[in-house]
C-alpha cells in the first residue's frame, strides 16, 4: 500500500480541523492546492507535534499577530479536536502579557462568538 | 498552612524556567515587582495549562513576534522544563507558515546559539 | 483608614475613563479580575504619570498597533478626561510617521465614529 | 512654465491612482494636506520608480501588516493602473509566506470584494 | 521677517532633541531632506502638542513597535528634553501591557544602556 | 526531457539570487528542505512575476516588518538581479510612509552594510 499524497493527507487533516466549515473559505485554485499540499499535506501532517499541540500554537500566533479573520477558523478547529473552552481562555489570559492585553481582549470577543455561532449550529443539527 | 504569596508562587517559577540565569536580567525594582507578582506569580501560576504548554505557547508568541531578546531567554527555559530540541524545531517549522518565514529563520538561528550555549555551560559545570 | 484595595483602585479607574461604556465590554471573570487588579489598580493607577499622559501614551500604542477595538474604548476615555479633539488629531498625524499612514488614517476614521456615537448619546441624555 | 506645485503633482497621481473613489476618504484638512503634499506630491511623484512599481510594493506593505481599509483602496489603485488581478494574487500567494498565511488568506477575501465591487460600478456607469 | 521655511524649523528641532548626536545617522541626501523638512519641519513643529508631548508619544509608539535602533535615538532626544528617567520607566511599565512584557523588558535595557552612554558623555565633556 | 523536480528548480533560484552566501544560512535538514522545495521551487518558480518583481515586493515586506536578519540576505539577492541601489533607495523612502520612519532608517542603515559587504567581496575576488 503506497504512502498517502501530500494532496490526501492535508485533505485529510483540514477535514479533522474544520469539518465542512473549509467549504466556506473561498481562494484561487493555486493558493488552495499550496496551502493543502504544503501548509496542511506537508506541515500539519509531520509526525513531531501532535494535532493539539499544532492546534495550540497556531492559536498563539493568530492571537498575539491579532489575525481575527485567521482566529475565527482556528478557534473552530481547537474545539472540533477537543481541546475545552477554558484551556483557551486561559491561552488568551496568558498571552495578554506577551502580545499585549488588546489582543486577548479582542480574543475573548471572537470566542465567544465562536462557540456560540458552533452552539447554534450544533442545536441546529440535532 | 497558608497559600504562598504571588510573590513567592512567581518566585518558584522563575526559578523552575531559569534557574540562575534570571539573575542576568536586569531591571528596574517596581517592574521586576510587578513580573514576579503579576506575571509570573498570578498567571504562570495558574492551573489551566502545563508549565510545559505555557512554555510552548509563550515560545509560540515569540517566534511570531520576532522577540529574539526574549525567545533567547525563553528557549532557554524551554529547556529546563525538558522540552525536546527537535520538538522545538518543529514548532519553529509549522510557525513559519504563520508568521512567515523570515520569524523562523531567526527563530533557528536564535535556537542554535541558545543550546550551543547551554551546552557549553553544562561542560564547565560538570 | 486603610489604602485602598487593588480592586477598588481599578475600578475606580476605569470608572473615571469609561464610565457606563465598561460594561459593555465582557469578560470571563478570571481575565476581567486580571485586568481590573493588575493592569488598572496596580499599573494604571500609579503615581508616576498623570491620568491623560497615560492616556497619551495608551492611544499612542493603539494607533500604531493597528488594535481598532481597543483605540475606540480609549478614544471614549481620553475624551472623558477632557482630552481634546484636536489633541487627539495631532497625535494620529504624528504617529503616521511612525507606524505608517495607514494606521493614522484608519484612526481617524475610528474618531470619528467615536466622536459622533458620543455626540448622539449626550444629546439623549441631556 | 513653472514646476507644479506639489499639491499639484499629488492631487494628480491620487486622481490616476483613486479617481472618483478618492472624494470617499474624510480626513480632517491638516492631515489631508500633508498626505495630498508631502506623501503623494513629494514622494509618489518622484522619478526613481515607475507608478505601477510604486503600486506593487504598496500593496506588498498593506498585505504583509495587515491593513485591510488601505489595502481595500489599494487593490482599487493598481486595478486603475492596469495591473492585472491574476498578477495581484500571484503577489499573495508569494507573500503568504513572507508575512504568514493569514495575511494572504485575508488578502485574498479582500481582493475578491473590491473587484467585484468595481465590476458592479463599472457595469452601473457602462 | 518672514516664516521660516520648512527645513530651518525641522533643523531647530532635530538640534533641541539629538543635539551634536544627529551628525551620526547617515542616511542618502534625498531621505534626508524628506526627514528634515517633512517629519521635523511640517510634523515635529506644529503646535498642536507640545514637544516633551510629542517625544512621550513618539517613545511609546517606537516601544510597542520594538523598534529598538530608533529608540536609542529618542531616549535620548527625551533626556535631552528634561523628561525624567522615572518618568521613562513609567512609559515603559504601563506598555509593558498593551504591546507586551517582552518589548518593556527590551525598553528596559535600552533605556540602561543610552543613559549609561549619556552619563559617560557628560563627564568627559565637563 | 522530464520537468525538473521542485528541489532542483527552487536551488536554481536560490543560486541566482545568494550564489555562494546561500551556504552561510545554516537550517536544519528538514526546514532546509522545505524552504528550498516550497518556497523556492514551488512559488518563487511560478511565472506570473519576474524574478526582479518577487525580488522588490519580497524587500518591501521584508522593510515594513523590520525583519533585519533576513534583509541583509535579500538585500544580495536583488543586487545579484541587478537592480540598481538607487532604486532599492527610492523603495526606502516610499516605504518609510507605508511602515513607518525607523523600518526605513533602519533599512538604510542595513543597505549601506551589504553594499559595503559586497564592495569588499568584489574587490578581493577581483
Amino acid at each position: 500500500m503506497s504512502e498517502p499524497s501530500r494532496l490526501e493527507k492535508g485533505t485529510a487533516v483540514i477535514q479533522k480541523l474544520f469539518g465542512s466549515a473549509a467549504a466556506r473559505v473561498t481562494m484561487p485554485p493555486d493558493f488552495r492546492r499550496i496551502t493543502v499540499e504544503n501548509l496542511f499535506g506537508d506541515v500539519w501532517s509531520r509526525p513531531g507535534l501532535a494535532l493539539e499541540e499544532r492546534s495550540m500554537i497556531t492559536l498563539a500566533a493568530l492571537i498575539v499577530l491579532g489575525r481575527e479573520a485567521e482566529l475565527r477558523i482556528h478557534f473552530r478547529g481547537a474545539r472540533n479536536l477537543g481541546i475545552a473552552r477554558a484551556k483557551i481562555e486561559e491561552i488568551l489570559i496568558h498571552l495578554a502579557h506577551y502580545g499585549g492585553w488588546p489582543v486577548a481582549a479582542s480574543g475573548f470577543r471572537v470566542l465567544g462568538e465562536v462557540f456560540a455561532a458552533m452552539d447554534a449550529e450544533a442545536k441546529t443539527a440535532g
